[in-house]
């Protein structure tokens, strides 16, 4: 009786065509229109009725993108497609959280219009007023595509799991950098002439930082958690660290003791808030997510209901990010009305992360030492002294493998700290004091451990 | 303006709660029952209203469940929640394809009833008149919990990867088998050992066929299969083998070969048609699958846009399979109108799967030979008429190993060989004239090859 009245009415109402306006041609757009062509029937038959292309908004009219354009309607402005009224759904595949994207979305919603997105910036940063503006005009606000490409994570957080009370949400969100981190584990290489590599292969920008300082994967996590906790959450307190800092002996050393280093979007539900953050992790060899390597994402949940579960696939190019796009305009298409953040925007407001002084870890700590009597003894007192215990250490003498930054003369080793579980604002002060400590040259590599 | 006249329209329109009778009262219906009421807020939100049980059918009132039933509206005949004025939604978890389940939900969509139901043998058996039925009707008939438990795969292909060409779906989808293999890999105990041992641990049923047989892993099969290319797929012409057959010996020998052997599920389309199969396989243990244990299940999909998908968690099990009902129950709730196959059921026939002669695998062979000259030269004579060619072989002087059809006094040893990719029908031919060589001893073990 009820869906008969809500959906089963509309299935039966709508078979016009649904006509979109595509804005920003780059990769993912020309990847949408061969998926929306090559796979026209199917499509069709999905959505109950043809998806048609019938304007685009790009810079450039004259760039080959291997794809005909020839007969669509071509707005040099993209916010012109906000008003169109050959388009029913904008697709806004611009980019960036502020300027022409977020102008062409906050238009389009305020004109009563369906907006599809792949903009993870744009939906981290302005997501909760975006999710007001599209639920007081009624129409969906859609961006699968904005979280791990192909992994259809958004709609498994919001509509597989919507009955579970959600404890985690998380994983390997950024493949630029699970690529770089697996090359440079495979070849033992720095990470300066890895990253150079993966620009050569297309798998990073000619500017890395968005990827290699963790703010993408950060995005993407603030999405994963404001789904998964019903509310979003402020992307300014979000925990971002990247992997600019990782070195090749701590690849090394994290093998050795049984791990590899991965960048882990994390975000945790806690009796006295929300932990979302972004960072280098060792996790144990055999966990799942270990496995995961190369430009693979993966990305696990946790609920009480449901248990542990993981999902892996492409998360980015192409034709996986463009599968995303065309799933969101399928369910836009049969009338989807499932709201921004899963559940009505009312009164939803953002939540703040925890700061990182907060946080609880096992961590792993890589000093560069002078070889000489007491080293050892000074930092573990000063480990006890903030309540910090030690559950293993590792020291080679390995001279050949100490970082630039090892001084000439005076021989100086490494020496690798495993901690137990403690709270951060501890680990934070030890830090702070023993790198001071005379024996120990340079900052001190911190590594916090998960357990996958 | 679309969606404003369907989803938004809908979603503004329905906030009474969605009152839903459940038929069933096992371990999936007890956890639906605790998951309602526990995550009743979560729920009310995400569905937008709340979801509220009235009344539920079970045939012993006496038996505790370790949930209060008190108020609710008890029906000793299931088939009497199909037309209870304050039943809006009808849950059936009572199982099996024909009887009182099949009884319940056709009466229910010819009621004009939402149906949502964790009946796998049902959907796989009778889906396609099922989802004709729906649809005439015009109301939704789920079923997210029938396969995979808490992964919502349901959605995934259906819905999350709509858009793409689906070219294989499959998987682990029976916990049961993969914690048995599991166990006899990791113990090196035979089958019948540690089916006993799961059936005490209450991870096999006392009449284990279902599982072991592969009928469950089948079942759920034929709905991915249906699902993904669009159109169900005749249970019927499934090929379905199970677990009995795997000796202790081939888990080593796949060992040795860098293989591991799973139960898997296997869906292809081809240009000839589709092959829907279930059989035990030796996997590369280096492939993500080889390294999903246990209970655990995984569901891998590939399309020809999104690339390769895995999705792995918990596929069994009174909390992930409460949380895909209750999934199923918010979709409703909110008036989704995704049709039962994906696609409108008008004019939706069965699908055939390819038999199995049609098969193309490499194949891994396991003799028992008596050992003595000339056997090597006469077992691949035969393989050479059929045109099988080898890519390796293993004999080991391993007489303690061989089984219990091993004849005494004329020593015997276990022979493997392991095949390039070849027509199955040309296998069997081959294999039918190898057990007759009088030096082959017993029926010889065949196990096909997959890539993972």
């Amino acid at each position: 009786m009820i869906a008969d009245s809500a959906g089963g009415q509309a299935r039966g109402a709508i078979t016009a065509p649904l006509r979109i306006g595509i804005a920003g041609l780059g990769t993912v757009g020309a990847g949408l229109v061969k998926l929306l062509r090559g796979n026209e029937t199917i499509v069709a038959a999905r959505a109950g009725r043809p998806i048609t292309i019938t304007a685009v908004a790009a810079r450039d009219r004259t760039r080959d993108r291997g794809v005909d354009l020839s007969g669509l309607t071509w707005h040099d402005d993209a916010a012109a497609l906000a008003t169109d009224p050959d388009v029913d759904v904008v697709v806004e595949l611009i980019g960036g959280a502020e300027g022409v994207a977020r102008r062409l979305v906050t238009t389009a919603l305020e004109a009563g219009r369906p907006v599809v997105t792949a903009n993870k910036a744009l939906i981290a940063v302005h997501g909760a007023e975006l999710a007001a503006l599209a639920e007081r005009a009624g129409v969906p606000l859609m961006f699968e595509a904005a979280v791990a490409g192909g992994i259809p994570a958004i709609k498994t957080v919001r509509e597989g799991l919507a009955a579970d009370r959600l404890t985690r949400v998380g994983g390997i969100l950024n493949g630029t950098c699970n690529y770089i981190m697996t090359a440079m584990r495979e070849s033992g290489r720095p990470f300066a002439d890895v990253l150079a590599e993966a620009q050569a292969l297309g798998y990073a920008e000619a500017d890395p930082s968005t990827d290699v300082d963790g703010i993408d994967a950060a995005h993407k996590l603030a999405i994963l958690a404001g789904l998964a906790f019903g509310r979003p959450v402020a992307f300014a307190s979000v925990h971002v660290e990247g992997i600019r800092g990782i070195d090749a002996l701590d690849l090394d050393f994290a093998r050795a003791l049984g791990y590899r280093i991965k960048l882990l979007g994390l975000a945790r539900r806690r009796d006295d808030g929300v932990e979302a953050r972004v960072h280098p992790c060792l996790v144990p060899e055999k966990a799942p997510i270990a496995q995961v390597d190369g430009v693979f994402n993966a990305v696990v949940v946790e609920g009480a209901f449901v248990g542990r579960l993981m999902l892996e696939g492409r998360g980015a190019g192409e034709g996986p990010t463009a599968t995303a796009v065309a799933a969101d305009l399928i369910d836009v298409a049969r009338g989807s009305a499932v709201p921004v953040w899963g559940r009505s925007a009312d009164g939803l407001t953002q939540i703040e992360a925890l700061p990182r002084t907060a946080f609880h870890e096992e961590y792993y700590l890589r000093l560069n030492v002078h070889d000489r009597p007491g080293v050892i003894a000074d930092v573990t007192a000063v480990l006890r002294d903030h309540g910090v215990s030690l559950r293993s250490m590792l020291q080679h003498g390995r001279a050949d493998a100490v970082p630039q930054d090892g001084t000439a003369g005076d021989p100086s080793v490494p020496l690798v700290l495993v901690t137990h579980r403690t709270r951060e604002s501890a680990m934070m002060e030890a830090l702070g004091r023993i790198a001071a400590l005379s024996a120990v040259i340079g900052a001190p590599a911190m590594i916090r451990i998960d357990p996958g």
